[in-house]
C-alpha cells in the first residue's frame, strides 16, 4: 500500500497499517515531513515506481485531485482513495481534469483529527471507533469500494457509506459551519479589553475550542464545500440577526424560542458511544492540583465499582486547584458519594 | 444572613455559609423548593420578620429589583446584594422603582453555574476559586461593599470589582453572546436529517454544550443586557455573513483571515488557573469502558510523578470505548509514555 502525504492523517494511516502487519510505502513532497513520517510509522520510502494495490492520498484537499490524476496513470492496477473532508468538489475536479478510469477511485473521509497536526502527532489508533465515510462516484466498482471499506475496518474505524452530496451536506452542518461559527465568535475577543477577557470561564472555552484549528487546511476545506457552508452560515447569521432584533424590540418570546430550539437541537446529538441517551447524574469533587489526586479519585471510584460515564475538569481562575465533574448512572451517585467522602475528598454534595 | 431564592445559586450560597458556621435563614416563594433547600443546606426557614445583617437575593433576574425594594423597607439595617448575571438593568430598575437608601445595596455576580439547576443540584463549594464580580452603585457605602467582598471570600470565590457598565460589557462578550451563538448553532440541528446528525463528533459537541442551559433563566438574562448583547450578536452575524460572501466569491484570503483571527482570539483566553499559558503537550490513550481503567491510567501517571494539566475523554460513536487525551508539560511526555506502555496501555503515540 502507498500513502501519499505525511501529515497527521497520512502518517497515522501508515502507522496503523504497519502496526497491523501491512507492507507500506510513503511519499511526501516535503522531504523533512517524509523522514519524520518514516521514522514515526516504520513505513518504507516509495521510490516513485513501485506498483501497489491501494493508494491512500492524504495530501491537503487543494492538491488531492491532481495527485489522484497522476496516480491513475502511474498505478494502473491500484484502487485509489483519499481522506479529504470534502467529497463533491474533489470528484468535480477529477471530472474537470478529465481523469479516466474512475472505477478505481473511491472517496473517503476518516472523521478523526486532533488540534495538533503533522507526522509527529500521528497516532496508530487515531481512527479506532471513528466514522470513516466512504463515497462512490458513478463509475466506482464494487471491488474498489470493498477495498476501502476493508481499509477503514482494518484501522478500527466504522465504515459508513454516503453519497457525495449527502457527505458534503452533513459535514457542512456538523463540522464546517461550527468551525466558521467558533472562529468568528473567538475573533470577537481580539479587540476586547483584557479585563473583560479575564472573566471568561469554561462555557466560552468549550464553545471556541475548535477555533484553534489549522487555518490553512480549513481554508481549503471550506473552499471545497463553499456553497453548502455559505448556505448554512448564512442561515446562522440570519438567525443571529433575528435574535439581535428581538432583543432590541423587547420581543422576549422570540428570544426564548431561539433558546428552546437550541436546547432541542443539542438533544439530537448522539449519546455517548452512539447508544441511546441515558439519564445520567453528575457529582463534583474539588481536587488539589498535584500528582496523585486524580489517580486517587479514580481509584476510589473503581474500588466502589462505579463506572465513570464522563469526566470534566473545570479549571479555576487564579488558583492551582480544579473542580472535577464526574458523570455516572443515577443509581451510582450515592455509592460514589459515600466512597469519596470516606476517602476524605472535600467536595461532593 | 438571609438568602432569598432557593435555586442552584441561592441554595449553594446557603449551603456554603452553613458549612462555614454562619446562621442562615432562607426564603422562597415556592414552598417545595424552600423545603428542598432547607434539607439540602441545613439553613433555617425565614419567618418573614427576623432581622439580618446581610441579605443575598438569588431570585430570577426579572424579580430581583422588586425583591430588593421590599427588603430595603423591611430590613432597615441589612446590606443587600444580589447574584444576577446582569447588573446595569437591575440598578436601572431600582432607580425606576424609586428605591431609597441605595448605600446598602451592592451588586454581585458569582461567575459559577452548572448545566443542571435547582436546590437539589447545589454544591457547597460551587464558588471556590471562581470570580465573583462586585459592583457599586453611585451611593454604595464602603462598608456595604466590604461586606459583600467578605461574603465572596468566605465562600472561596475571588472578589473582582467592576463598574456596572464594565460588568455588562464583559459578560455580553464572554458569556451572553456565546450563549446566543451556541443556541442558534445548535438549533440548526433541529430540521437536519438523522443520518447527517449521527456523524457529529466532539468538535460540535463542545461548541454547542452550553445550548442546554435553562431557556427561562437565559431569556431574562439576555433581556437584562439586551443592548450590549444585541450589539455583539449583530457583530457576529455580520462577520458570519461576510465569511459566507467570501466563500461564494471564492475570496479565499478573507476566509483565511477569519480563521486566523479566530485562532488569535482564542489565544487570548486565560490559561489554566489564570496563570500564564505554558506550552503543553498531549498524549492519547485508548481505554476500555469498564470500571477501573481510568483509575489505573491515573495511578500510572501518579506513580510516574507526572501531573496531568488537563484530561479530555473523547467518546466514540457506536462502540463502548473511549479515547483519553492527557495534557502534560512537554518534559513529562516521554516519562509518561514509558510508564503507560509498561503498564500495557494500548495507545500512546
Amino acid at each position: 500500500m502507498l500513502v501519499v502525504g505525511s501529515g497527521l492523517i497520512g502518517t497515522s494511516i501508515a502507522l496503523g497499517l504497519v502496526a497491523r502487519g501491512y507492507d507500506v510505502v510513503i511519499s511526501d513532497s516535503d522531504e523533512l515531513a517524509e523522514q519524520t513520517a518514516m521514522a514515526k510509522s516504520g513505513a518504507r520510502l516509495w521510490d516513485g515506481h513501485e506498483q501497489v494495490d491501494l493508494v491512500i492520498v492524504a495530501t491537503p484537499p487543494s492538491s488531492t485531485a491532481n495527485v489522484i490524476r497522476e496516480l491513475v496513470a502511474t498505478q494502473p492496477n491500484a484502487v485509489i482513495t483519499d481522506v479529504s473532508s470534502i467529497k463533491g468538489s474533489i470528484f468535480a475536479d477529477l471530472s474537470d481534469l478529465d481523469v479516466q478510469d474512475l472505477s478505481r477511485i473511491v472517496g473517503g473521509h476518516p472523521m478523526a483529527g486532533r488540534e495538533v497536526s503533522g507526522a509527529a502527532s500521528a497516532l496508530s489508533n487515531l481512527f479506532v471507533d471513528r466514522s470513516w465515510v466512504i463515497t462512490r462516484n458513478p463509475s466506482t466498482s464494487d471491488e474498489a469500494f470493498s477495498t476501502v471499506v476493508n481499509l477503514a475496518s482494518d484501522l478500527g474505524a466504522i465504515p459508513i457509506e454516503r453519497t457525495l452530496v449527502e457527505h458534503d451536506r452533513a459535514v457542512a452542518l456538523i463540522s464546517h459551519t461550527p468551525q466558521v461559527v467558533a472562529s468568528v465568535l473567538a475573533s470577537q475577543l481580539l479587540e476586547a479589553e483584557e479585563r473583560d477577557v479575564e472573566l471568561a470561564g469554561q462555557g466560552l472555552r468549550d464553545t471556541i475550542r475548535i477555533a484553534s484549528s489549522n487555518a490553512d487546511l480549513w481554508g481549503q476545506i471550506l473552499a471545497g464545500n463553499a456553497t453548502e457552508v455559505a448556505r448554512r452560515v448564512t442561515a446562522v447569521a440570519h438567525d443571529l440577526a433575528e435574535v439581535a432584533r428581538a432583543l432590541l424590540d423587547h420581543d422576549q418570546a422570540s428570544v426564548h424560542e431561539a433558546l428552546v430550539k437550541g436546547s432541542q437541537g443539542r438533544d439530537r446529538l448522539p449519546g455517548k458511544h452512539g447508544t441511546e441517551r441515558k439519564s445520567l447524574a453528575t457529582l463534583s469533587v474539588r481536587l488539589d492540583d498535584q500528582p496523585g489526586e486524580l489517580a486517587r479519585l479514580f481509584a476510589v471510584a473503581a474500588q466502589a465499582g462505579v463506572n465513570l460515564e464522563d469526566v470534566r475538569i473545570d479549571h479555576s481562575l487564579g488558583r492551582m486547584t480544579g473542580l472535577v465533574e464526574l458523570t455516572v448512572e443515577p443509581h451510582n451517585v450515592s455509592v460514589l458519594e459515600v466512597a469519596l467522602s470516606s476517602a476524605d475528598f472535600t467536595v461532593v454534595t
